[in-house]
């Protein structure tokens, strides 16, 4: 019997914790099915093939993603791969440093949304009511909105992630930063299906060979 | 000698944490002195003859207050009545359910905020340019600084408090707010300088009385 090393038990209880984009956008989907339905099954039929990972996602991300999979298509057998839970909001604590960022950062972008607001009343160059509208819109969004986390749902996956020590899987820019302040692994989706075949060959090889560690000629 | 209750111990250590206002609102200084600088004058004397309370201020508040204050015109001395510390910033914790409401209020915000922003470019009065830019900035400002906490000095307010289980003496509805989702204790600060008096009043009848517990007629 192959020794079970530190690393692989490690594997073997890798928690992913999952955002839509996986099965929603196009660029990234692809590997695993033509449509976010298909995409979904297909990761499904991926993730019951590979025990190395339990894989999560927040209720709300799932009510997100309800929008645009059909689920009743997917065998019921294989949503056993992925888990629907909520971090435990009322027992986790979060450093309080982390809420100067969040406020400090949220000022400074209230007063660049005050500036695109005051561009737009202005209009300088005598546009279009519609124009103009359409155009503060989309610079109201891009300073108070992206690269930022702005919804429980970001919040979710952030403390999700905090609570299992697991690996998160996003595109989302502001969620990636707050990820990384504290200390939460995360990877590109479009990385996601190789990263899965990558460490399913790892787990086996791993089994395959001894643990050097438990060699009793190497004992002191 | 008289006893030494719980509770006359506790008022002994009584931490209190002040806003700018005590000392910079016109209607609430008028207790302390005339001015900003008689105000913390005033304050400090008083403080200087009530030795159940400790006094705080962050330096990022003090910061604040010099803008108003001219310290050099007070005695040196009255200053160790006020402890400048600002909060463990990177010790404490706050829950993360805290986390949610900041950013969902925010959200919510940046959407009044939007609607605000869209009726200015679309000025459907047609007012005068200046008089559309006055009205956007009032009206963005209350849709997305007042009533929230919104600085690093309203975080550091919150944290002390917090911290050294203090009374927060503030006028800001967004830190009262807050202050009363964490269980801080927190007193308006026109009623402080009469808090001040009943207290002192307090812990000199308190101390005057035997205390119950402490009668050894009465123990078991």
């Amino acid at each position: 019997m192959p020794s079970t090393s530190m690393e692989e038990t490690s594997f073997k209880k890798g928690a992913v914790v999952l955002d839509t984009s996986l099965f929603v956008n196009p660029d990234v989907r692809r590997s695993f099915g033509p449509n976010p339905t298909a995409a979904l099954e297909g990761f499904l039929f991926m993730a019951a093939q590979a025990p190395v990972f339990e894989f999560y996602m927040p209720p709300s991300i799932w009510s997100e993603l309800k929008n645009f999979v059909e689920p009743q298509k997917i065998p019921g057998e294989l949503f056993v791969y992925l888990h629907q839970k909520s971090p435990k909001r009322y027992e986790l604590t979060t450093p309080a440093s982390l809420l100067y960022e969040l406020v400090e950062e949220i000022r400074d972008r209230v007063n660049r949304g005050l500036r695109v607001a005051e561009r737009a009343a202005r209009n300088p160059e005598g546009r279009a009511t519609d124009e103009v509208i359409q155009d503060l819109r989309r610079k109201y969004r891009e300073a108070l909105r992206e690269g930022i986390i702005d919804s429980k749902e970001d919040v979710d996956l952030i403390l999700l992630a905090r609570e299992l020590d697991a690996l998160l899987v996003t595109a989302d820019q502001g969620i990636i930063k707050w990820a990384d302040k504290l200390g939460i692994r995360w990877l590109a989706p479009e990385k996601f299906k190789e990263y899965m075949t990558g460490l399913i060959k790892k787990v086996k090889y791993l089994s395959a060979v001894p643990e050097t560690g438990e060699d009793p000629t190497s004992s002191t």
